[in-house]
């Protein structure tokens, strides 16, 4: 990719740019399955997403991964711009995969989205500080989540609800997004 | 794996068998799944295959790997045999995964094949050059498969025919192919 | 990682605790999606599976791995211990994934898990002795549940039977797992 250093606001912008694409169409195979349904009506859309979830989800990418940049934390692998892609892909095909997991044993599907998770963060950057990050957002995330499913903004369809009304695989997805958006801002900056 | 520089002709043959095997085992995954269907009688077959569809196949994967590397467009990663193997099952089992797709909602199915065959380009060799092969791969190659379902030669099933006849995902599964395809002759050679 | 050398002891317990966490994380997917049932009453029970079966596995695992490094056939790449976890990570998701598959196509289920298992070989460590070990593994692995199945103390569900009595890609699971098998000793000792 380019070699040009970005500054902060262009490296924001394309952290946010980023987590849209990955947050607007994975969001959208949700709907589409059936997995996840937007509860109130006469909210703007984009695409398939009532539109604060893009919004949150992209503004919460952001804020991971410059917190992460600010806390400096080493890395334990360097990344590059093209590594940023690859990793925002594989989490998007992690994310699309869950939407074909309404049928499927818990424990399958918990076991499946997770040892792509655990795979994403040793291949990604096998750091504690990683860790960290994909452990806060395996944590608040899905607590995020439980907090709009108990507003009623949102529900999970009933075979994929058992953890307090989300899906039981959702911390295993934030994982991977919180291991990868924990380098993404020196990965695409340089 | 071996270290000997192969001649032109044995890099050929490398692609030709590999292109082959993947290519005959992947449309047999989509036979078996009733993906698709070749309508023809009296066709000789070889596996599930007709057997024009791993010539085309084969032929186009040699044809675009030469072309690739005649263009002489520089490769961002050097990629090395046991790299093209990798590259090849990653394919194959892109392949076989959109057999099992059949009853997946469009827009699943075509990101979950979407976002893996981005993967594939940016892992494998995020360059312009291989962006441009992939491209031409996602174009060309469903626009002869919708010829080959115009003519009446095969069809693809009812639920995933929507693209003129052919699969929603076809372009990304090209995508993914024609990304590898263009290093392929160079990686088999060295 | 952590950068201290481990005893033989210690990378002995590694190895132990990494194959004990994929066995049963393995096994319990497959029980609960019905591709493997255990028929004998009265056995105690880890999790999902009865207790010969982790035993017996991490204990081939431990065998495999030792008498690898013993054998000192030549790695075609050095592996770290975050590349250990990637490795049995993937493995875990490729037993997950073969859960999936009770209704697919053979051929279609055969392919998929094989070429996933060809890329985690030629991934991990594409060497002649790693090929060896992975091969082994995908004869010696199915022979024993295929006498396991025959002396009546589990079963593989009636679709996913066809190999004597085992799931005809129960040998593409196990080349993956040899494979990885092959050089976890050094990658867990360093």
């Amino acid at each position: 990719m380019a070699d040009r250093r970005l500054s902060a606001s262009q490296t924001a912008a394309a952290i946010l740019a980023l987590a849209l694409v990955v947050g607007l169409a994975g969001d959208a195979c949700h709907v589409a399955a059936g997995t996840t349904r937007y509860e109130w009506d006469g909210v703007p859309a984009i695409w398939r997403s009532a539109i604060w979830f893009p919004l949150a989800l992209s503004g919460s990418v952001l804020a991971a991964a410059w917190l992460s940049e600010r806390a400096g934390t080493p890395a334990a692998r360097v990344r590059s711009r093209a590594d940023a892609v690859t990793g925002a892909a594989v989490v998007l095909a992690l994310y699309a995969v869950s939407a074909l997991l309404n049928d499927a044993p818990t424990t399958v599907s918990v076991v499946l989205i997770g040892a792509i998770a655990v795979a994403v963060w040793s291949w990604w950057d096998p750091s504690p500080g990683a860790l960290a990050v994909a452990t806060a957002a395996a944590v608040l995330g899905p607590l995020a989540e439980i907090a709009v499913v108990a507003a009623g903004a949102a529900s999970y369809a009933d075979p994929v609800d058992g953890l307090a009304g989300v899906a039981p695989w959702l911390p295993c997805l934030y994982f991977a997004a919180g291991a990868v958006a924990a380098r993404l801002w020196s990965a695409l900056r340089d």
